[in-house]
């Protein structure tokens, strides 16, 4: 597709070996985590230093030619689905960690760094890098970035966006632009680092992030309570904020996600229960104590039917591999998985979920939920066969209906998974023209020829 | 100036008494707290809702009227000097707390709400907002989201940017953008939230501002130490961190600012001292007996002459008066008080105070250092007159000075007072030709006549 002198090009700045061209390589990186077509790129490129990372881009905006940086891959909404015509830039071989400061508590890491091992790393430091979206095992620091990826641990440490104090990217041209620092405060220019979380790679090229790390917390406890009707489990919810008490973790399980995670994993999962929520209190040793007696007084009052706390670190790691294990018990149900991702005010939960089991009964669907119901951040799975025609029409109604209610309780469509190919559609739904118009116009702006990732975000 | 006709079509959206056109309106709003030179606008118009906001912003463009959102005017940087043929855009009357909810911790609030009153009003409905900007009892939540505005409790608890969920705010054509959301998490589009904070206002003007809230801490202690020595007071501060003990506050001031300060408030600040740690812990009970053992502990180890600990809320605000006290009783020393904001990761703090004092003998200028240790951001404030010329032209080199050494211990210009005009000309330094390029691109694309706060951050 390309002409033999661009791909000489290309060789000639990351070595013939980096310029993926064969069959089974541009298949491999034609798609990611999202339920969507295909689309297999020209060839994939695998810079192994920053200067090539920036003369990769510099040649393709010269060319014109599309590129989608891609990290593991592992989004779920297109946001590394690639052009035909255009290439993947691979950032796995800009694996450094390049500093973990334990004094001033930032690391300063390259894009393609593996979350999981990066967390690992910092811990051996004795510190704490709370960010741990599913896919932590495998996905790069650079795509939790781009996608500001979210997890477990929202509700009290934040995501993604809340540990990234800097970064170093390329423009379009391939310069290097610096955006925010090694120090806890900044203010020095405009705040492009925070601009470039969540931007899917449609403005630059991650080079280098600063990321914030935290001292770990002394204690913690896991907890799990189970409910025979789902709108107590959810009440349990608001109850526990409105005690001023902040989980770490605090998440919900329905039937059907229990069903199929005990089918799954056999950890005993009581499967008449209508919900189960995982709850974990951290911090100083005695706060956890006093947080999960309140915890596990409030469940019962609720009507908990059952409040067990985890005694050791055996049982509380057995309590987060079943929830783990939610997905991946759903996705073996059907053929195929749409994971949702609509995130309401945490107070709109129990109102969220009724909806959500309506929608799935009106349209005769099978539906899994679990989720962030501590920060409001519900992951509806539809279980179904996209090439039965007739049905998945059908999960496409669902997922519009469920929009619907979400924006309708002041929720929003994305709470961690971005909007990516998938749901472009809807941004306007939940925005306004003149909000897509302005991110154009940056976007535009910024990268003239569209070759940054193209339609991402905001279609085009 | 302005043609009658236009006069009347401001006054048709505002009302008439809400455009402020006498000589002694246009003086006041001539200046902010940067030590810069003022700049009588043409005139100020005070919009009264959301409504007339749009309308006054779509006006300007149409005309291309330079226009200068101002709050109370606080920012150290020259953000809210206006242009001479431009208008000033008061926010004070859109002042409006629309929403606290306790349920979901978040406020909604209209841009000119000043920040204490919005932070005692949340504390009446038993939650927390941190951010506490020196400027606090005046300053508007509006400036504080367009400055980026720190405080004292960055350290734990972060600064503006951690609290800013969502904001909407008019494009330069009065067209409203949608941006963030009432949920903790939210991916949805390009974060221009983000982008709007510490943006000046050169991208938008604010509309409505989404802002988190926190439980407030159940306990605090606050303790003052002692030094005979300034190297062991900022060694204390990197202690205290390997401890992995995260102050909400810890704050040093030096021997000047000590005498000054005492000078001022006769509070018994021990004049005779090199210097002083203020620092304060908070959270659960036991976490803040244990903390505040441990960081008298560690003081003493350090050398430390004296440790005391607050004995009640009365002694602790004692402290925190004379802390907030420094400023105003430096500013009484001489005609000019040059207030810096360099900023260092916090171990280049013992480099950062060593190298300041040595600027300040080599030019043979007074000056005063305190500020937020604990996040690396000093303010090294020099006493002089700045209409002694040759005195002045000294301070501009100490300046230059400080910033290079702040660099070169890899920190950053501004912590919490903006670039504004006043640092406008060092930008590049630590940044890049790219960078500012690529901010002057996006400002650009999203105001073509350059009438959004003109000059600010990237000039132009």
């Amino acid at each position: 597709m390309f002409s033999n002198a661009l791909i000489k090009e290309f060789k000639a700045i990351v070595g013939k070996q980096n310029v993926l061209q064969k069959e089974a390589d541009r298949q491999a990186y034609a798609y990611d985590a999202a339920v969507l077509d295909p689309v297999v790129p020209a060839m994939a490129v695998c810079p192994t230093t920053s200067e090539e990372l920036g003369k990769v881009v510099r040649l393709c905006n010269e060319n014109g030619i599309p590129l989608t940086p891609r990290g593991s891959g592992t989004n779920l909404s297109g946001g590394t689905i690639p052009e035909k015509k255009g290439i993947v830039l691979l950032t796995n071989a800009l694996n450094k960690i390049i500093e973990i400061n334990a004094q001033d508590l930032y690391a300063v890491i390259q894009p393609g760094v593996v979350t999981a091992q990066f967390a690992a790393e910092v811990a051996r430091h004795g510190l704490f890098y709370p960010p741990d979206p599913g896919s932590m095992a495998v996905s790069t620091l650079g795509g939790n970035v781009a996608e500001n990826a979210g997890g477990l641990r929202g509700l009290k440490y934040g995501v993604t966006k809340d540990y990234v104090m800097g970064v170093d990217f390329f423009d379009v041209t391939g310069e290097l632009v610096k955006s925010g620092s090694r120090t806890v405060k900044c203010v020095t220019g405009l705040n492009l680092s925070a601009l470039q979380v969540a931007s899917e790679g449609i403005l630059g090229v991650f080079n280098e992030i600063v990321l914030k790390l935290v001292p770990p917390p002394a204690a913690n406890k896991a907890m799990m309570a189970v409910f025979d009707d789902i709108d107590k489990a959810s009440e349990t919810v608001a109850a526990i904020i409105a005690a001023h008490i902040v989980p770490c973790t605090l998440e919900i399980l329905d039937n059907s996600t229990i069903k199929y995670v005990e089918d799954y994993t056999r950890a005993g999962m009581p499967v008449t229960a209508q919900a189960i929520l995982l709850i974990e209190v951290d911090g100083h040793p005695a706060q956890v104590a006093e947080e999960a007696e309140k915890v596990v007084s409030i469940c019962k009052t609720a009507g908990a039917v059952d409040v067990q706390a985890a005694r050791d670190e055996a049982e509380r790691n057995k309590l987060w591999e079943a929830r783990r294990a939610a997905l991946p018990a759903l996705a073996r149900a059907r053929p195929t998985t749409v994971l949702e991702d609509a995130t309401v005010p945490r107070s709109q939960i129990p109102a969220m979920i009724r909806a959500i089991n309506e929608i799935a009964k009106k349209h005769r669907l099978e539906v899994g939920t679990f989720g962030h119901a501590g920060d409001g951040n519900l992951h509806p799975t539809i279980l179904c066969d996209k090439r039965d025609t007739r049905e998945f029409e059908r999960v496409e109604q669902a997922v519009d209906e469920i929009f619907d209610v979400a924006l309708s309780l002041k929720g929003t469509l994305s709470g961690e998974h971005g909007i990516g190919l998938a749901k472009a559609k809807w941004l306007e739904k939940e925005t306004s023209a003149a909000t897509i118009a302005y991110a154009r116009a940056l976007k535009t702006a910024v990268d003239p020829k569209g070759i940054l990732n193209p339609g991402k975000i905001i279609g085009g």
